[in-house]
């Protein structure tokens, strides 16, 4: 198995299946029980925003999702972009 | 076998295991075989700036992949961070 069997687990409906769809997962290993500043969540903020400087995004199209475990953080962002006609120029 | 256990495969040597590690997964799903712009190279460019907002990044510590498998694309970016004091204030 890879782990691109493991992006866009959820099979589309054939509706959705028409659509372009991107997946950003972001994943933070600490070491050693470290703290240090939690960015994550601010960072899937920013990430939107420059995603939707080259594809138009609506909020309600994101799926978002942070997952903790041990010293793994896991922030999966999940995007149905538009018909790619009504892309930004 | 959960996403997670794809997340840093290459177990670490000692001394990186003392350091914190990022990885970012950028996945594109294309629909029917359109074709639009290709951004996940501005994309990763972009994210690795917003990063470097919040935590400092040094280029020689990123290894970037690009996988293309049917009309998925997928960018795989590793970076291991430099020690908590060094990050930006």
């Amino acid at each position: 198995m890879s782990l691109l069997s493991f992006l866009f687990p959820t099979k589309p409906k054939s509706a959705v299946a028409a659509k372009e769809r991107l997946q950003i997962i972001i994943a933070r290993e600490r070491s050693n029980g470290r703290q240090g500043p939690d960015f994550l969540p601010a960072l899937h903020k920013e990430l939107i925003e420059v995603i939707s400087k080259y594809t138009k995004v609506n909020a309600d199209d994101i799926k978002i999702s942070l997952d903790r475990q041990g010293n793994l953080e896991v922030l999966d962002v999940n995007v149905v972009l538009p018909d790619a006609d009504s892309a930004p120029v």
